[in-house]
């Protein structure tokens, strides 16, 4: 019989893959807003954070109560600290896709992304869709092998960057004011690949006891030719 | 005679007021570093980031052993969870001036700002370091009075993003690349400030109990204008 710790873990871990399909939907949700110059979505994304928000409160009360009632062990305790990291995180993955969707809000009735950057943006769209709902499955299912599987899907979104950076050199032709867009919402989607990881790590973490760094080499380079 | 839990809660204090200045050093040295590209000053900001990683990851064991030792009543676990969340916010700033760092990095021998940038970054420059030397203070005396202070100082620097963004318009005469240079450090510097003053928040939280909310239409509105 499941003592009463673990049963609170359940709920913290359904209120975390909760969040996490909160944020897939308003990423999902954004990159449309973007693309289509849709006001009234891109303003349902904005509105909706703030439920994102309150989840995390949430969770914070619950893990505190946890806390609180239990008197658990150490490993207890950086299991619940772990938690509230992953809540952070994925917090953090819906206030990126509020600020996709401000940018999609700030240059209506038009749309943001020029004709020839929409296939990149509609991509980093899906993977960021992806990624966000397979780390809502690595949580829900204490999966750690998946949780490393996901890193491949960074690396998508990190190809996808560097395209767009590519593309934002001196050759582009659609204006100082659409580059700063394109250049705020490649980096909007980008981090929001990177907290999906950092969840999916976190799994990892409290399914092995391990915590596996990335390569610092590698996460580097792929910042230094992202900035 | 003090108890244990608050000699404690002094110490995670004396940790989070270490990390401040240790964020205070990163972003003055790497603004140095970005307006005199200066490669060795930019190595070492890069490098010293993993050390403020390092102090929070402490501090979150410190907070564990608290919550695990002390046995605290919900007010206490509350206390802890914001030293934590204050930690994470600070790490975060860390990030930021690793950023403006590697952008310094990416366009030497050449400072990545164009010369009539210059007056503008070195004004976000001494914004940073003057709202998380505040941050550190406040923190350090539980000001919670002058944490109320330190917002005026991020509207100064909401202001300055502001500037950048006029200047980052379709009048811009130094090419994409630095466009999207100049567009990404701006946003590391208000991402800073409006991390300090997430901090001093906190403290009036500790301090009062009150959570008070920045005005939400105040703060879109300025987010508004610099996406």
């Amino acid at each position: 019989m499941r003592d009463a710790f673990h049963e609170d873990l359940d709920r913290v871990s359904d209120q975390l893959v909760e969040m996490t399909r909160l944020a897939s939907s308003a990423m999902s949700r954004a990159t449309t807003a973007l693309l289509d110059a849709d006001i009234t979505l891109a303003e349902s994304v904005i509105e909706n954070d703030a439920h994102i928000d309150q989840l995390r409160e949430e969770l914070d009360m619950l893990a505190i109560q946890l806390l609180a009632r239990q008197q658990p062990v150490a490993t207890d305790l950086r299991i619940v600290v772990t938690a509230m990291r992953m809540s952070s995180d994925i917090e953090r993955m819906g206030d990126l896709a509020r600020h996709v969707a401000k940018v999609a809000r700030l240059r209506f009735p038009h749309s943001a992304v020029p004709a020839d950057i929409r296939a990149i943006i509609l991509q980093m769209g899906q993977v960021a869709e992806r990624i966000v709902e397979k780390a809502g499955s690595i949580i829900a299912a204490k999966d750690a092998a998946a949780a490393r599987t996901l890193e491949k899907e960074d690396d998508a979104m990190d190809d996808l960057h560097r395209e767009l950076f590519v593309k934002l050199s001196d050759d582009w032709q659609h204006g100082t004011e659409a580059a700063v867009d394109i250049t705020l919402v490649g980096r909007y989607y980008e981090r929001f690949a990177d907290h999906a990881v950092s969840v999916a790590r976190r799994v990892v973490f409290l399914v092995t006891g391990e915590w596996e760094p990335e390569s610092v080499t590698d996460h580097e380079e792929a910042e230094d030719s992202s900035r």
